[in-house]
């Protein structure tokens, strides 16, 4: 598992220096060689004006679970910068926390293609409410 | 001037519930018939890894700009929640302050069509740094 | 197995009427609730300037996988209409045909929301070539 | 003017070598520096089930107007391809032709991004159809 640990610090430390990414809540969860999951506590911080979560916070947390899943398969030296992406709501995001589980697609030398799903947890039950399509770019730094 | 501000206090009523726009600092700038502008101060809590506005706040202002310009459209009574929007980022955003315009495209019966800009000010400099398609649905509450 | 019969002609009727989908030489492969394949055997009248399957082609194709997918979900006596799709092309689309499977992700009462996967076919090789997030509305006739 | 000529050529060259193009009755109308303008008389081989134009006519006449646009800012000698488009269909289209009207909005090293309008005419009436935006590539060749 040294590998893993490895690949996780890697991303983690990346992870730790977004600003945005603390000021959410957000918690790396897994990293795995082309898929990063990515969870979200509520919090009213996070709420447009019906208490659910906003779609804007579930998209931040969607690009950022679909670009280090694109950047555990990048050269080291190179940093990952998201080209664009696509997101569906498919249901109101509400419930006690939201996980994010990004995968690529494809990994190409210029661009890579990722999917992410985000799911909304309250209590026992699991709810699909977002679904994502992001094309990222590897540069050099 | 009484209707714009009517309209305008309309729009600022549902902004201020919303605990993601406060959360990130984002401001309420101007409110016309089919037109919202945000504004989205710099702020070590709103960046990525390399301390540029994070992909994941821009897309937030973006599609917050997006819906409230559909909202200025729908009928008093109801809703609005986001089907889904895409987001090209164009260049970094790097800037004192973020600037989202969101333009009704297309308002239906059911679903509304808009077009945000997002621009980054850094000094006397305009950069456009994201264009965005977002789809809106009022519902009946 | 008679209602899969029932289901198959129910979309092969309205697929007969779209000159598009003969035009361009498509064939309706298989219907599932919830799921299409359609096929696009290859051909001098679908290519870009490479001699490839035109992305256009290839868009073609997926929007109507996923329009049929919707269908096949949706009450009787209702249409099926497009509201936006968004498609990445993952790599060069060269072979014998192309194969597009579309799949209900969310059916709502209102909006449908559908993936698609695009695969071509040279001899042996499969090549996973565009993937799609399509949004669809049922409108009464 | 000569140089307009030239740059008409460059892309007519590219144009008339597209099966799919001349297979939908497409022709090329006006070329500028970051914008080209195509046009799709309506004919029963570019119909979906209700008799207008399909979304997939719609979309490849889009995805061709976008990639022109992008091509006429590329360097001689490269090759344009289509990463990705996003298309949301604003109106039924209906009419005696499609106009589609491609520009970029930015112009990068590696990636363009272009905006496409698509109106339909029908005798005096004009009406948007469809909002695209699409990331290009540029390849060398």
């Amino acid at each position: 598992m040294f590998h893993d640990e490895h690949l996780f610090k890697h991303i983690k430390d990346s992870f730790d220096r977004q600003g945005l990414m603390q000021h959410l809540g957000v918690e790396l969860k897994e990293v795995k060689k082309g898929e990063v999951t990515l969870y979200m506590p509520f919090n009213k911080n996070l709420t447009q004006h019906h208490g659910f979560f906003h779609a804007g916070a579930t998209s931040a947390l969607a690009d950022t679970a679909g670009g280090y899943a694109g950047y555990t398969l990048m050269p080291e030296g190179t940093e990952v910068l998201t080209v664009e992406f696509k997101i569906n709501l498919l249901a109101p995001a509400q419930g006690d926390y939201l996980e994010a589980i990004g995968k690529v697609i494809r990994s190409g030398r210029t661009l890579t293609i990722t999917q992410v799903d985000v799911y909304a947890y309250a209590e026992q039950k699991q709810t699909h409410v977002a679904l994502v399509q992001q094309s990222l770019i590897s540069a050099h730094v």
